[in-house]
């Protein structure tokens, strides 16, 4: 009796970083985006009305596929939209990685990646980074099932040029190359313009970081329409309607306010600029952030110690408990003011360690 | 070159219902509910600030667990919220149906099911309904990989008695049991009181169509803690955050106004007699409804011609292009005067026919 356990299937699940709603707290660990979505998103919301959830969604989310279409002069066949990047990947993993061959991605990366293997049963190989966290292009040009990696990549925040995702891309015409930018707009060149000439590589991006829309679960792919026939085939085996209304017309909305969403970049990356030149002073190395997060160790002082002591603080960063990255803190980009705060009191500590 | 195509993952997909928006036009075709929102959801949204989306929501969708949770008089892990049932059935099939040996689900039933065993990979028998449409519980009494059925059945309306799902239960023991109760609310009686006694039975549940929030994408399942234990495990292997803040409050609030839902669905079942009644004297057969639609054919008249000449006045209703039911309409019961729309127009036709 009761044998139906037997049948579960078995994972490890991913493990996302913790979301507490404490009153004042410094929230850096999540690489949310420190400004509020566009106030144009904020108007169109008080327009909406709840009598419009009555019906089914545009199952096709024609509005915001097509508001994305136009915003990356692209056309509407090429671009996919998902429940954040997290389900456009899946589905990504789903529909592309059905080799017998191991698909490759960095040892050190967006660690959803292995589990969405095991959850699918894709097998994989993991390539490691160098001294220098950086990924080698050479680890990916050997037969594989497809090849997926972030750019720039997490939790390092070290961005690689254009040309490097082309060789990667080059030479692996045969799978399919999945570059993960859901940092790019924090600096980085989009890998965009390469999906002209290769009709095997997907970008995907989110909302969720320079958008400032973590809350409203919104990702999308860009690539040639037979990649994203494939997904939208996969997805319409999965869940018709996956994009609610507020998805569908505040996504399509915030693209309009190009100024807002310039503004917020600038900012962020100038107060990145600042803190680099800050955590450097304290003694803190790290490599060259291009995203909207510092990847940062200190030689004296351990970072889970440090991770703790600013929690003590109401200051939450990013610590993992993982082989080669376990004394780094991966610390958000937040507003001048928390930084400021952030620093204040790695000053105060690492005086009084001293 | 381009061998990436023989790793796409092969599918058919589910075809929804068309989702037109014509002004004026009478959607009976994907079992909506006519009757907005409760006017709480409407306050609700009204004090909602787009601010919040900067934000990562609760991956938990705690408050909406625990409304729900409350409102069905059982714990918070007992319940597994996801994107619509669509989602929750897709995660059940992926967590649950992991044997080697077939799941059992009728061969007149929900679209869906044979898709998502299709693009899982999960092998899968059908049992027929009788020639009354009844799905007949001793076909499921033999050993299988799991069971799912919707109660009341979809496209049929024909609602089973408890003692029936306990019988399937009851020679079940050793797989997990789906009950899919998408249309419980139009006069059923839920089996969620069995999941007290049996921790392989799930019950899964939606607000598209008795809370008239179809297009705000909220389905939930009730069971054992370990069976959503299970679910989660594996949605967060796939995406940690699939709930937006709207999903999670309003999908809350609108629990709270049980007069306004009870009402609803007053209204519905006594549109669903009146329109029984009419059809009945134009002509019509059916098996007695206990969903928000019905299952009509018409001795004289094919369906299919039915189905073109309704859509041709912007009524429109589904038809099935498939074996066994392709003679049959399947028509949501709307408004008052948008059935007695439909009767109108039906008594024309049929007198003009005849």
């Amino acid at each position: 009796m009761n044998n139906w356990r037997d049948n579960i299937r078995q994972v490890v699940p991913y493990t996302p970083g913790e979301q507490p709603k404490k009153a004042g707290m410094i929230k850096l660990n999540t690489n949310e985006n420190p400004y509020p979505p566009s106030p144009a998103v904020q108007q169109m919301l008080r327009g909406m009305s709840a009598d419009i959830l009555r019906l089914y969604p545009d199952p096709t989310a024609g509005m915001l596929v097509n508001a994305l279409a136009d915003h990356y002069h692209v056309d509407p066949d090429q671009v996919f939209v998902g429940v954040g990047s997290d389900d456009v990947l899946a589905m990504a993993f789903m529909t592309f990685f059905n080799s017998e061959k191991p698909i490759f991605f960095p040892d050190i990366t967006y660690s959803f990646y292995p589990v969405w293997a095991d959850v699918f049963r894709i097998p994989y190989e993991t390539k490691p980074l160098d001294e220098n966290f950086r990924i080698q292009a050479q680890d990916y040009h050997g037969e594989n099932g497809g090849v997926i990696f972030p750019n720039p990549n997490a939790p390092t925040s070290i961005m690689e040029p254009l040309g490097f995702v082309r060789d990667i891309v080059e030479h692996n015409r045969d799978v399919v190359v999945i570059v993960d930018e859901a940092y790019i707009d924090f600096g980085g060149t989009s890998a965009l313009e390469l999906t002209k000439e290769y009709d095997n590589l997907l970008v995907v991006q989110t909302y969720s970081k320079s958008r400032s829309m973590a809350g409203l679960r919104i990702g999308y792919a860009i690539g040639h329409p037979d990649l994203i026939k494939a997904l939208n085939d996969v997805k319409y085996s999965f869940n018709s309607y996956t994009m609610n209304p507020f998805s569908i017309v505040l996504g399509a909305e915030t693209l309009k306010d190009e100024n807002y969403f310039k503004d917020c970049m600038e900012k962020i990356i100038h107060t990145r600029e600042w803190t680099a030149k800050e955590l450097t002073r304290l003694g803190f190395t790290f490599p060259d952030p291009m995203a909207n997060f510092i990847f940062a160790t200190h030689p004296k002082y351990p970072a889970k110690e440090l991770f703790q002591s600013l929690r003590e603080q109401n200051i939450y960063v990013r610590y993992f408990s993982l082989p080669r990255i376990d004394n780094y803190l991966r610390i958000t980009i937040g507003t001048d003011e928390q930084m400021r705060t952030l620093i204040d009191f790695l000053e105060k500590y690492v005086h009084y360690q001293a």
